[in-house]
């Protein structure tokens, strides 16, 4: 099928950009080093092409996307890279046969988790970003606390989320190293052969981590497009018009902001070339055509602000390499 | 169950507050005289609420809401108050016994709806919206066409979504004055019984149409709360708070921007009291603390700022009244 006979609004996915994205980054970052998060992409599909790539272990944000990375059969080492108290479900996963690591960072969360039937956990340690993660002078206490409870901890891991998006290379750089200190000298307080952090855009900037938990560089947003990153924007919606005002100077296009992450701002118009948004609706984007002809039926091409609430509101990727239309992957890690 | 039992985040209704909403809008837009929107709640549970309250026709905006609600037996009087080229779909419904009506504003989407084989239109006049509809000296010329093309013209809609959110009364008051003389003078053009317009923010407000398109007072969200309108917040978001950081004075809840609508800006938390949103992350909330002893296991509740992009991310209503579960209802009209 051609990309333009697609019903829309269709979340796409062009194969070669994605794939050059995995290969740039797997040259850095290559096998187990690798612990891509899949909170990004939500897709099962999507996984098993990281894991025929080497990357076996990975990182989710919710218990939805563990229980079906483990029922995909992809439940090699998996990481609950955030904290839980509702751990029983974690540990069905583990009676399962699957390897389940969770985030720890307070003594609740750490008896949850031994409760609940897990077996290893990291310490998540905060290292600048004002949300979870323990004080660095007490992850050794909690570590201590954890193995007191039996279970094996593994080391610990960090998010240097307040950096990852800043615009200045050698800011970024600078706080990367400040934090990635804090975390080391948790590492050393709590032992074990893990030290978890990074994203995105700290991929190339932190250098004290045994693994980078990253998922944006897949397939990208314009947020992180603006860091002059080497990955390319594979992500994108296609719409179609279904309205033109000409005396307005604009059009309508059915793609809108239920289709679209909106927490960084509007998406792009990339087709038609020259168009510009003037804004989003529930269902619609109106943009100008003041520099194009645009005809209804036309269709538009959009890439969205942020990945991640992008995809999280779709139930497929239609999957492209230039026009064609080659696979199609469910979504299938939503909800919680 | 007891609504501190559900596994969060967790969409919430409060069904005594939902009734009464229902029953406010009844007594001025009764039976058919209202025409709800299901875009803004997306689920059959929640529509045949409605239609036992007497409000048998509906509105919608996709076509997945259409066939959902033809599915589910809601298919007395269906508008799909959006233009659409993939009319076929349409047409399916329509020979499975459903009625449907959709909104044509071009030649293209008149021909869209013939071909399709849908057999009633209105015609969409833009009544100051940069958005869809033709503009009001043109809707009698595309009702001839459509008329020529064998389709009944049920009448003309209009929608005043650039007046719905107006914070002055008095503005709101006066700018649906001027946007209704433009649809009544294209429905003089056009004929037909039906003119359809109008929404939760001019709900008493417009006097000339046949039929309110209303959706969001039932559930509301705190941009519409803003407007002092005799609907309560029947919606808001359950979580769980899963981190807490005394020395930095904020903790951290597992509701995030992937189970929120973030276009009309942050949630407001409602409890615990005296909380303080410091900002929205995939997953997460952090708020502060500092008026309150927060630990981790406390409940959390958040109303949102946009219902309709709230509701679309999540995969069922857990209904209540008051601290009681007593329902649960599929949001069961995602996707396209």
């Amino acid at each position: 099928m051609h990309v333009d006979d697609l019903p829309t609004p269709a979340l796409i996915v062009d194969l070669d950009v994605l794939d050059a994205n995995i290969a740039t980054m797997a040259r850095r970052w290559s096998g187990a080093r690798l612990r891509p998060h899949v909170k990004a992409f939500k897709s099962t599909a999507l996984a098993r092409r990281l894991a025929d790539a080497g990357h076996q272990g990975f990182c989710c944000a919710t218990l939805r996307e563990m229980e079906g990375m483990a029922a995909a059969g992809l439940g090699h080492d998996l990481l609950l890279a955030n904290e839980v108290l509702d751990a029983r479900r974690l540990g069905v996963l583990v009676e399962r046969g699957a390897r389940v690591t969770v985030a720890v960072d307070s003594v609740e969360t750490i008896d949850a988790a031994a409760d609940g039937g897990v077996r290893e956990v990291l310490v998540d340690v905060n290292v600048g970003l004002p949300r979870c993660g323990c004080p660095p002078d007490q992850a050794g206490i909690l570590a201590e606390r954890a193995r007191g409870r039996g279970l094996e901890v593994r080391g610990v891991m960090g998010y240097e989320g307040h950096l990852v998006g800043l615009e200045d290379r050698a800011a970024r750089e600078q706080g990367v190293a400040e934090s990635m200190a804090s975390l080391t000298a948790a590492h050393q307080a709590v032992g074990g052969d893990v030290v978890s952090g990074g994203g995105t855009g700290t991929w190339d900037l932190n250098r004290s981590i045994t693994e980078l938990q990253a998922g944006s560089y897949l397939l990208m947003d314009t947020a992180y497009g603006h860091l002059g990153l080497p990955f390319g924007p594979a992500l994108s919606l296609a719409g179609t018009v279904i309205s033109v005002n000409q005396s307005g100077g604009y059009a309508v296009a059915d793609v809108g902001l239920k289709s679209l992450g909106m927490d960084h701002g509007d998406p792009t118009v990339v087709e038609p070339a020259g168009a510009k948004l003037w804004f989003c609706s529930d269902e619609h984007l109106t943009f100008s055509v003041r520099d194009a002809a645009v005809r209804v039926g036309d269709r538009v091409r959009v890439h969205p602000g942020h990945v991640d609430p992008t995809v999280a509101y779709h139930e497929r990727y239609q999957v492209v390499r230039g026009r064609q239309v080659v696979d199609t992957w469910p979504v299938d890690l939503r909800n919680w």
